[in-house]
C-alpha cells in the first residue's frame, strides 16, 4: 500500500524534536527564535521543476542537494549564517526509493550547514521543489546588491563556466556521465557560505552566480547606480574549458550561469585581507576588475582592447 | 514582445521601498528585522497546483486570494500575527492579465493583513505558486497543537461544510456560479487572523480546518494525546447544506475540509471570554464538545447517542 501523506512526512522528513527550532515540524507553523539584538533575519526562496531546472532520471540525491544548495548560496551572498528552512514538494506519486535519495542529499548538505528543516508542504502534482531558506546576518554586514562603489575590486570565487559546459554538452546530445567534473559541478554545486560570512566588514556588494557572470554583475551595476570593467584574462575559467574555441568559452565562463560562485565588490585596500581569507578556504579569490562611475560594463582582453560583451543572464521568460 | 523575468517582477511584484522589512524585493535575500524581544517569529509554507487545488480557468484575483489566504490561515490558528511573506510562482507563459487579475487578489488580503512580499522566485513551468508567511507570536501564546488537555472544551469558529459542498458539486457536473455563496466559501477563505489574536493566553490547541474537522481534530488528539466527544447537534451546519441528505450533510461539514475556520480547545472557565471575544468580532463562535481523557474521538447525536464517523481529512496521496 503506498504510503499517505502524513506517514510520508513522518518517514521521511520528521527527523525528531526540533534542534534550533523552538517548534519544528508538525505543527501548523513552525517557531523560530531570535536570532540575537544585533541580527535580522535573511530570507530566499526558490523552486525547482523537473524538466527545467532538473531531469526526471537525474540522481535523487544531487536533486536534493541543489535543492537547498541554491537556497544556501543565496544565504550565502548576503553574507548570512543558515539557520533553518522549509520545504514544498509537490509528487506525481510516492516513490519511497527516490524519496530516500532525495532526503540523503537534501539532508546531507543541510546537516553540513547546520540548516534546520522546520516545515513544509506535501501534494500530488508534478516533480516541483519549493525551499525557503533563513539566515542570520547583522544589518550592516550584510552584502547587499546595492552597495558597489567607483574604485571598488571585483573579485570572484573559485573558477567559472564547467556547470554551463556541462549544460552546453547535454543540450548538443553528449550528455557527461555522473561523475564528470563539470557534471558534478552543475549537479552539486557548493554554497559559499564560509566565503560569505568571512566577507562581512571585508567586501561591499556581493551576488551570486546562478544565470552568469554578466547577467548576475548588471543587477549589482543596477542596483549600485555604477559600471565596471572586466578584465578576461584574469577570469577564472574552469580547466575543463581549456581547448575550446574563445568565443564558446567566453560565454560559458560569463554567460553560462549554475556556477554558484560569489561575485563581490570590496575596496582596494583589502585586497591583502580577501587574499588571506581566500588561503584560509582553500578557495581560490580572483580580482577579475572594478567598479567605475557611469554606467556600462566593459571587457578587456590581455593588451586593454575591448571585447564583445554578448550572451547576458538566464531569463526564465526570455 | 512578452515581458522578461525582470520587467514582470518590476511591474507586477515590486511596489517600490519595503515597508516593514529591512530590505524588500530585488535582492539575493530579504532581511527582516526582529519580532521584538519576546516573539518569535511563526513560519508556514503551502503550495498550490494547477488542476488540483484551483482550475486554469478560476477567477485569478481569487486564486491570488486563496494562495495567501491558506497561509495566512496556519499563522491564525498559531494565534500569531502577520508580517511578510514570500512567493515562488511559476507560470506556463507570462499572461498580463492573467498576472494583474492574479495581484489583485493577493495584495487585496496581503494588505488587509499588513503582511508584505518580501521577495520570491519566478520561472516557466505548469502554473504552481509556493508562498512562506512569517509572523510573531510570544512562544508562550503560541496555539499548539499539542497543547489541549482532558476537559477543555472544543469550539469552532463560523460554520462547517459550504466549500465542501461547492467541490461535491463541481465533482457531480453541477459547478455552482461565482458569486455563489458556497462558491465564494471555496474560492475567497477568510483566514480568522483576528480571532487567533484574540485567543492568545485564553485558548490552548488551534488548528485551522483544512482537510475537514475530523481529520484535523485528529491531529489535535495526536499531538496532545487526548480523545474527545463531539455533539452533532452543536456543530454549526452551513445553511447552504440545509436540506440535503443527513449523511452527506454530516460527511460535507464533518470531513469537508477547505473551510479554515479556527477548531480550538479552552478550559471552561474561559467560556465567557471566549463569548465575548466572538461578539466584538462579529463572529459564530461555537461550543462543539470536549476533549477527554485517553484516545480516541466519538460523535453523539441529540439524544447521547453515538454516530458513525465517516470520512475522514483529506489526504494527498491517499
Amino acid at each position: 500500500m503506498p504510503l499517505g501523506e502524513f506517514e510520508l512526512i513522518a518517514r521521511f522528513f520528521d527527523r525528531g524534536p526540533a534542534r534550533e527550532a523552538v517548534l519544528g515540524i508538525g505543527d501548523d507553523c513552525a517557531l523560530l527564535a531570535l536570532p540575537g539584538p544585533h541580527n535580522v533575519t535573511a530570507v530566499s526562496t526558490d523552486m525547482l521543476l523537473v524538466g527545467r531546472h532538473f531531469l526526471a532520471g537525474d540522481d535523487p540525491a544531487s536533486v536534493g542537494h541543489k535543492s537547498l544548495a541554491v537556497n544556501l548560496s543565496d544565504l550565502a551572498a548576503m553574507g548570512a549564517r543558515p539557520r533553518a528552512f522549509t520545504l514544498a514538494l509537490a509528487l506525481p506519486q510516492v516513490d519511497e526509493t527516490w524519496l530516500a535519495g532525495f532526503c540523503s542529499g537534501l539532508f546531507a548538505i543541510a546537516d553540513r550547514h547546520d540548516c534546520e528543516l522546520v516545515g513544509g508542504d506535501t501534494t500530488r502534482g508534478p516533480l516541483t521543489i519549493c525551499i525557503t531558506v533563513f539566515g542570520d546576518v547583522p544589518p550592516e554586514a550584510a552584502l547587499r546588491r546595492d552597495a558597489a562603489q567607483p574604485d571598488d575590486d571585483l573579485w570572484v570565487s573559485g573558477t567559472l563556466g564547467a556547470a554551463a559546459l556541462a549544460v552546453h554538452d547535454l543540450a548538443e546530445g553528449r550528455p557527461r556521465a555522473a561523475g564528470d567534473p563539470a557534471r558534478l559541478r552543475l549537479d552539486r554545486p557548493e554554497p559559499r557560505v564560509a566565503l560569505g560570512l568571512s566577507l562581512r566588514h571585508v567586501a561591499r556588494a556581493a551576488i551570486d552566480l546562478s544565470d552568469g557572470l554578466l547577467g548576475d554583475l548588471g543587477h549589482i551595476l543596477d542596483r549600485s547606480r555604477a559600471g565596471a570593467e572586466i578584465d578576461w584574462p584574469a577570469v577564472p575559467v574552469d580547466p575543463a574549458l581549456d581547448g575550446l574555441p574563445d568565443a564558446l568559452r567566453r560565454r560559458l565562463a560569463l554567460a553560462g550561469g549554475d556556477d554558484y560562485e560569489l561575485l563581490f565588490s570590496a575596496a582596494p585596500e583589502n585586497r591583502s585581507a580577501i587574499e588571506a581569507i581566500g588561503h584560509r578556504l582553500g578557495l581560490p579569490l580572483a580580482r577579475i576588475g572594478r567598479i567605475v562611475a557611469g554606467e556600462g560594463l566593459r571587457l578587456h582582453d590581455a593588451r586593454g582592447r575591448p571585447l564583445a560583451v554578448d550572451g547576458h543572464g538566464f531569463d526564465h521568460f526570455a
